[in-house]
């Protein structure tokens, strides 16, 4: 089964406490796409500018990622520069250049509109609901992310699209900023009660909560002896989630388990290096390997 | 087979956003005794000052608590007043009287000196090494506890007794001070070559890590939609955590999970109310259903 997203491609610059890269391909339906791009065929939908590299180009459609709704707008690519604090939990922003995505208006070419599993990467809620209109079938299932930004910016276009969506993935903070609730527990059943079948709380190097009316599952992260990069993790994680739940097709209680595992193995393959460098060389079968360790990780 | 356990017992005085409690049982052997009697029996050393209530000493009296080690001294028992913020993950001490508790100096009756399971909980380094030396046959298993305190003001001692211990709990934020590393991994890595078989890192809500040099175990902690008091969490843990290994009287891997998880649960229960009083009502077939699930919380 494919999956469509719709989200950021961009160029960011990042500073860490182990070094900094300039200008490495990023954005939330970057990260997303290569990620799912493991286990099922992605359809993106993004905006980039003139400047974006023919060999950036090529690696995304290297990979099993339609780019026919990857859209080149006259101007400059969106461009996001960052520093991560000792505690990388923690980064500021130090520059923010929306340049051609500020007027990202996602349009759906045709073959994309029956796609039975949508990711909404973080965009202007009001956009998000505008991919949800021009689908021509509905999904099997319909995921969203989100960040501070538009949970203050744009609490009602935010609610409103939470009715339509299936599940909300979304870090722990933002679950607190939306729901109000300081208690973890407390903020996702809020969320539930939002409209989504099911929330994904996102913790970082603690690990991912899911929640559904009937039940709970609790996963802690890969540990990792070197976290180099964490950029685009929660974006890799949801890529590698859908990724899994596209190709087995079953939403099940126990196939939704095994993909918030295949999504953290993901994303921890992506914090150990800069950019989606570490997706270059990553294979199926280095997935299988650290699913197979994370199994002996956890099982008691 | 039997536990032995040198710490504090103590008043507290609690602030948490819920609510406060004054003057409740609390110290660290206390945690730890109630906790670890559900599953083997306890020897209990510790001082308590003449105002010590007959009621308390009753309760602990009423579990499987051999209290011949609890010394009654002159004046007035261990006092700690403290506060959690909204984030209940931080407190502030409020006021410390340490009364008694300043000339503590443990001494084993002649019945606790085969002791085969030993919990040092967190006093001044020296004195858990005095305890050692107090003992006539060599221990299945030693685990110590420690705080800042004793790593920044008695490091050297602490040092020389992690060489005699084999399991070293601690929480996340005092691995990281103690070995000088801000990864949770390398800092157990580094905890390790300082002599323990084995370190436990606890991470308060967000569960456990175990580490040995040939495996990672990670744990999420049990989702309450209420913390209620945080104090004790982590010596009720060690004691559901020891209880579990005495009972079994095995150390294998597969037991050492299951231990960590019956700690996990106890904990849970713990934090559910104000200094012990959960665990006045708890039962072991509480900590039953609860086990399952976590079983539930966690496969997949």
């Amino acid at each position: 089964m494919s999956i469509l997203v719709v989200g950021s491609v961009a160029f960011d610059t990042i500073e860490t406490p182990h070094g900094s890269a300039p200008e490495v391909l990023g954005g939330s339906a970057a990260y997303f796409a290569v990620a799912a791009s493991y286990f099922a065929p992605v359809k993106l939908v993004a905006v980039i500018g003139e400047d974006f590299p023919q060999e950036e180009r090529d690696f995304l459609g290297s990979r099993d990622i339609d780019l026919t709704g990857l859209t080149v707008a006259k101007g400059k690519t969106f461009r996001w520069t960052g520093r991560y604090h000792e505690d990388m939990n923690i980064r500021d922003t130090l520059d923010l250049q929306l340049n051609v995505f500020a007027d990202f208006a996602p349009v759906l070419p045709e073959s994309y509109r029956d796609a039975p599993f949508v990711f909404l990467a973080n965009v202007d809620p009001g956009l998000q609901g505008g991919v949800l209109d021009q689908l021509t079938c509905p999904p099997r299932m319909v995921a969203c992310d989100t960040i501070s930004h538009w949970i203050t910016g744009a609490r009602a276009e935010l609610i409103a699209l939470l009715k339509r969506v299936d599940l909300f993935v979304i870090n722990d903070e933002e679950a607190r900023l939306l729901s109000g609730e300081r208690n973890v527990v407390r903020a996702a059943r809020s969320l539930l009660d939002m409209g989504p079948r099911s929330v994904l709380i996102k913790r970082g190097e603690y690990g991912v909560l899911s929640f559904s009316p009937n039940a709970i599952f609790a996963v802690p992260a890969y540990p990792l002896e070197e976290v180099f990069d964490p950029t685009g993790a929660g974006d890799s994680f949801a890529g590698g989630f859908l990724g899994y739940l596209a190709q087995v097709n079953d939403l099940s209680e126990a196939s939704v388990r095994k993909a918030i595992v295949y999504g953290s193995v993901v994303a921890s393959f992506v914090v150990e290096d800069f950019s989606l460098r570490r997706l270059r060389s990553l294979t199926r079968d280095d997935i299988e390997r650290r699913y197979r360790q994370f199994v002996s990780l956890t099982e008691f």
